[in-house]
């Protein structure tokens, strides 16, 4: 090994080239700070090469395959049962390619400094990086960790063969399974289900004790009326026995909510759900880094650990392990060592399923909103009684609305349905500013189209959504309790 | 002809069911009013008859067709050329029937009293109502007018001959035309430009004068751009000499802006742009209601004519001749009657062409708001640099945000791309609710999504956008501007 001969001096560090690493690089350039950026793998972190990226190209790719019968309707003529699951590979390695070498041009452009290797703590203020041969050191002002997570087997699941597969494991796979297992209730596990139903795997999925989907509860209820009809079998409230890989395929044995002992065997395990911070590699911990219970780093408003000199932002602090908190992190950062206010609130973040179709939640469910003790005002509005969804073949699931009728704040949004992802952005918009009915219900809406749901889901709030059904006095009496 | 022996005595009367007419009925009936609906034709109108919704289905299904390349590229193997018209067709009769019956049971189940005629009004407080040999007299206590508006030919062109088309006949032709020449440069023409084309039909677009695209400038670039691209032949600034109408095809000779004359023969043309309101045969100006100078109805802010006891909503009065003007309109007016406040505000109207990819604008534009004199801040993002647009293949356009500098209020927001119908509800409420730039800038969005494109959007606004070139000293100052 080729050890650096004196210690280089940096500014600001940032530890991780993932969307919080190189959107917080980005941005200290932006402010005018001096950036060096250290990567072990490739930049984009998991998010871009083995995470949200490729898990939103497949299930982009199993949405537009439900859309096939829709097509045939329209004159447009597809032979049902044509599909290349390696086309979608290479497309898959086409793009994350191509969103990678964006992400490097930006930050060539944004002349932040590129170092790739594996970063060891030597001091508070000092920093080891490895890359093959060399070690180099380096003294810096700051340094923001932004490491990540990594996924890891549940409890119950000691040894992995090639048939359980994890996340990045999933959305990397060369083939389709025959029968796949997903073990989960979170958006991941809701995702592969949904999108490898569609590409044409047989799907079950097994759900322990009491969790469930993320969502309203309305919106779990449409998702499992859809899974259903999909022939996605979801087994809920089970306790697990025993998982058996062979050469052929996986045996789960478990025990249902009945008491009842059953096995099922499938050609593939997908188990979503646990993953660690990236924090043991890194040796900080000994230079006496204040941790939660957890394990993850604690950080104030600004991402500042307990040593001063040390931020840390994204999976290796408490909270949701997404990317948008990540890059929201990384922003506020930066903008704090450059001497700015900032802050991050998350509660309005949005809980998104890309399953088809895609499911979003936004503030409180109508649950919650009854738990705080609210004047719960709720309203949903189905897709199938609106125009535009009609038309373009995208009938299923609601919209709904949850007010607080004392004050008619909005309170929650939930969606699932075409469209909910490209109508999230304007969800977490509007609770943010603390939108009223009102508000939502004044502007004119583009006609025909998806909005006009939207409008009706408040409408229907005090028994004024045209296209549906005239309220019941009882139902309405519900409705104002 | 049978007449009715006495006058039949009714409380509110609504005459004409299109969507301002239905929305109208179905909200007073909810508001507790007593509700008469008076149609001659078919329930929902022009809209849901032969335009919004028809020209909305052939729009999807030759946006679909559009996508034909990208499905290919995601392994779903669509032979490149299959498309049978006629299956559209009945695609299009099926969810028009679909949604005119849905409106039929929703006027039933909110108790609407429906006749079927034609109306002639006999005094300020009675009407005649024809529906073949029968003939009956109403008396009411107040009636809204909502009968709509007609296409007309443009002065130019004299006769008409089954070659040259009006909306209503566009959108129920019964083949692909071999060349369609689209007169007209409203969102109707370019719907029509746009969709044809995607269908397999030459088509050429002509435009009077000064006459332009209805967008943001920016918008109306990128649509040249993609309608060049398509092998939209956009002629300009021209000058109509003649038009000969044969049976095999449509001969149009022109001036150009050089003043060179030229001459386009195509299979039919597509007249866009001149409506008339329905007034005539109402037989309501001899009551001497008030009109305006082209001879709309007068209203107040009510909806209220100068005939106290009648209302007026939709194309029959000033304004965009839109559904949504009359939807709005229609409930003021029952709302109205109904003895709440109201207030109908058309200033965020949304101006939307289901173009490909599709085209909004709401507030004001750049040009605008700089002739307005504000301090112009303007800011736009390539949805080839977003994520999630890149991974969908829907990477063609752009979001624009613009605001005012001094307040950071935003003023105007555009967007061409997919998505852009979803997301235009959002821009109104922004727009409504005086949203300043920290408004959008402060929200989680999901990522990826396309909303992120939107939150850097702002960003760019001071420079901050993450995933787009550092913007050198001397473009930043033209933004500051």
């Amino acid at each position: 090994m080729v050890v650096g001969e004196i210690s280089q001096e940096r500014n600001l560090l940032i530890i991780g080239g993932g969307p919080g690493g190189y959107s917080a690089a980005i941005r200290g350039a932006q402010l005018g700070l001096s950036i060096t950026l250290i990567e072990q793998a490739d930049i984009g972190g998991v998010c871009l090469n083995e995470g949200c990226i490729p898990s939103k190209i497949v299930t982009h790719a199993a949405a537009k395959r439900t859309e096939i019968t829709h097509l045939q309707e329209l004159g447009i003529g597809i032979p049902e049962n044509q599909f290349d699951f390696k086309k979608l590979l290479s497309y898959k390695d086409r793009v994350i390619n191509q969103l990678r070498s964006g992400v490097e041009s930006l930050c060539k452009e944004n002349k932040i400094e590129m170092i790739r290797g594996k970063v060891t703590f030597l001091a508070t203020d000092k920093i080891g990086v490895e890359n093959g041969h060399q070690f180099d050191i380096y003294e810096f002002q700051q340094v923001i960790i932004a490491t990540g997570s990594t996924a890891v087997m549940p409890p119950f699941l000691i040894e992995k063969g090639e048939r359980i597969l994890l996340p990045h494991e999933l959305f990397a796979i060369e083939e389709v399974p025959d029968h796949l297992i997903v073990r989960g209730s979170d958006y991941i596990a809701l995702e592969a289900a949904s999108s490898f139903a569609a590409l044409g795997a047989k799907v079950s999925v097994v759900i322990e004790n009491k969790a469930d989907f993320p969502f309203d509860e309305s919106v779990n209820k449409e998702l499992s009326r859809l899974f259903k009809k999909r022939k996605i079998k979801v087994h809920k409230e089970l306790q697990f026995i025993s998982t058996n890989e062979t050469k052929d395929g996986i045996t789960m044995t478990f025990l249902t909510d009945k008491n009842v002992e059953e096995t099922i065997c499938g050609s593939h395990l997908f188990v979503s759900g646990t993953r660690i911070p990236n924090l043991e590699p890194l040796g900080i911990s000994r230079f006496g880094i204040d941790l939660t219970d957890e394990g993850f780093i604690k950080v104030d408003g600004n991402m500042q650990t307990s040593l001063p000199a040390i931020y840390a932002i994204g999976d290796v602090t408490e909270g949701p392990m997404l990317a948008i908190k990540a890059i929201k992190q990384g922003k506020a950062a930066v903008a704090s060592i450059a001497g700015q206010q900032t802050e991050v609130d998350l509660t309005f973040m949005p809980v998104v399923a890309h399953t088809i179709p895609p499911a979003v939640s936004v503030g409180l469910t109508e649950q919650s909103a009854r738990e705080y003790g609210l004047v719960v005002r709720a309203s949903q509005f189905a897709l199938g009684s609106n125009g535009y969804a009609t038309l373009s073949g995208k009938k299923d699931g609601f919209i709904k609305v949850i007010s607080d009728a004392t004050t008619e704040i909005i309170q929650g949004i939930h969606m699932i349905g075409e469209g909910a992802i490209e109508l999230s952005g304007s969800f977490v918009q509007l609770l943010e500013m603390a939108a009223r009915e009102e508000d939502l219900k004044f502007p004119l809406y583009a006609h025909p189209g998806i909005s006009e749901g939207f409008l009706e889901a408040v409408e229907g709030m005090v028994g004024q959504a045209i296209h549906a059904a005239p309220v019941k006095e009882k139902r309405q009496s519900i409705i104002f309790k």
